[in-house]
């Protein structure tokens, strides 16, 4: 038992769960930028991606699994792919993510697509909701190929309740 | 001091604490969705409503305690209840709101008012920022009945500093 | 071995880390509001500043450290200093904002800048993100004397670790 205790405090101190619910470009580098830190450290990440956030690992062309007449409408409205995400505030039509990417090539940093294959050879854990998935009518061939795990909410709380540091994005 | 050390990791492992601040029905969802799951696992959950985040959990009609003239007008445009929260994104004047919902009733997920009540069940504790609530000229008779604790920041820091999982939604 | 489970699970439940990503009034003081109630709980709080959260903690008149014509864009619309904060709702072009600030006087609660000043006095540690800070053409000159620390994610993800209350606002 005070073995237990012991292994589970030095199991939580090195993994990150990391929920990414936001479909924003400025959020999901935050999410990134943490998750390959946090990585390169050592660290065993997992990074779940739900609702809007199953946008930033989205193929620019879906899968076309079977949808319903409303989730093809919402789908035209709400599509995936790193180049389509906006920013949270200052988007001004595409213009302020204009300026951050160009401003990102600038400083020589990263940009999201080079920091999600980052973070892939790092071993970090990619998750899509299957619960999300379902509401939106996303099979498993809509994502990226970095995306290996799908799974719900029991699966999240799994991975957290064992985590050192866990955010909601 | 060995034995307090392990307890507390014990006690750590099996609580969430969640910060419901956003008052947007995507991310409600997202809360009562981990919420629940963590607590139907076992876990000891803990909400904590403020800010736009008290309007989850209150009545459509108020209780009416006494309010200051800036307040009166404040309620009027931050009015409470769940079939008033609005979509993060693409609500679109309350239609990305509709097809959420109808598509959520389409693939038997529960409804937020049904995820409170499971919430409820499961032994959640649902608890209201009493600093907020001063803010807004909330009293206790606004909220619903699965709000039985109000307390301050100071609660809050002392449950989330024994659990596992904290989230800020 | 033992002892270093039992003493990080004691460190943990000591301290909190915060990452402030938003940039709005309502955040930031939801932000403030933990930071100095658990440090004046005895916890050892950190808050990173990154992104849109630089705001909060920069001065109105910048230090004008050197930028590139796309900065010094960016720049005019995306100022800092606390009255310059919006808020993530109902902000009616600063209507929601002064509402809100009257409301907090009214009430005899202390103002962003007083729990600021607040939160110095506590120990809690101020860090601005350096990777932000280039993007957007900052400086240290560009923030109030509170801030001391000037680190990127490692730093961060060093603190959070070590945490036992994580959150990104």
């Amino acid at each position: 038992m005070g073995m237990q205790g012991e292994n589970s405090a030095q199991e939580r101190r090195d993994s990150a769960t990391i929920v990414v619910f936001s479909g924003e470009l400025d959020r999901a580098l935050a999410a990134f930028n943490i998750a390959t830190t946090a990585a390169s450290m050592g660290m065993e990440v997992t990074m779940f991606f739900t609702f809007w956030g199953l946008n930033v690992v989205r193929r620019e062309r879906g899968g076309g699994g079977r949808k319903t007449a409303l989730q093809r409408m919402l789908g035209l409205m709400n599509r995936g792919g790193t180049r389509r995400l906006r920013l949270s505030r200052l988007n001004m039509m595409g213009g302020g993510r204009a300026a951050m990417k160009r401003l990102m090539r600038q400083f020589r940093m990263p940009s999201l697509e080079e920091m999600i294959a980052m973070a892939r050879d790092l071993g970090v854990r990619f998750i899509a909701c299957t619960t999300s998935m379902a509401l939106m009518g996303l099979t498993e061939d809509d994502f990226i190929p970095e995306v290996e795990d799908f799974a719900g909410a029991a699966t999240y709380v799994e991975r957290a309740s064992n985590s050192s540091i866990n955010l909601f994005i």
